[in-house]
């Protein structure tokens, strides 16, 4: 499980990076599919990431509003203090959580379902990426030192 | 492993008869990003899919041209037929295969490689969904049954 977290820190902090070399307007810009613009589906990954696995945790549910993330700088902090929030509970993921109940779904379900959520609103931004004229960042798994994490 | 598997097959299945509603120049339509059309996104993830779940069953790699594949019952029947291909190595997927050696690569990294892949490729169609004022198919993992798959 660990792996696709790896994963989908690494391409989203390449994602922040990709940010940086875009204006304030782009960022913001409204477009079609996923939340809407680029920044909103980053605070997105982040705010439904956290709250999933925060839910595993026993935290009640809680969504960060977009409105308070309007800058790169602002959602980049945000889904740095989440990481630190989610990391611990997934590093110590054990397979014999896997069947544990969450409201109607199981402990596995959510992990599964958290990762592949943000790696589908990621495939979106690659669109984008090259509606923009820009290179996405890669999406590959392969090649970025994951093998035995 | 395999619920990610169970959950990409789901999908594409719910792509393919999404694309029904479709006109085939629609499918065919050169669009930003993925593999540049519908249907040879479609492709590219069957075809990706065969070719290291193949491999890591000792056959040599092979890929299948977009040119042969240019209608959705062609991409359908070819996702089917790749599909018996694959379904029983994921199926008897165990973890100790992870750290096997595949090249430069693990089992377990492309294992997860092949997943993400498909996810990220999904999500370039659901952009270009709703740039053809259509309403994509459900990334959700949750809802899918898959909870003890």
């Amino acid at each position: 499980m660990i792996m696709f977290f790896e994963y989908n820190w690494q391409v989203r902090e390449e994602w922040f990076k990709w940010s940086e070399e875009c204006s304030p307007e782009e960022l913001a810009r409204t477009r079609e599919g996923g939340l809407g613009s680029i920044l909103r589906t980053l605070v997105h990954v982040v705010d439904i990431e956290q709250a999933w696995i925060n839910g595993l945790q026993g935290i009640p549910e809680f969504h960060y509003n977009f409105e308070d993330y309007l800058t790169l700088d602002k959602v980049r902090d945000l889904s740095r203090s989440c990481r630190l929030e989610v990391e611990p509970f997934v590093r110590n993921w054990s397979e014999e959580l896997k069947d544990r109940k969450f409201d109607i779904f199981t402990f596995g379900e959510v992990m599964h379902h958290v990762i592949a959520h943000e790696i589908h609103h990621i495939g979106q931004l690659s669109v984008w990426s090259r509606e923009m004229g820009r290179k996405p960042v890669s999406a590959n798994l392969i090649f970025r030192g994951l093998a035995h994490s």
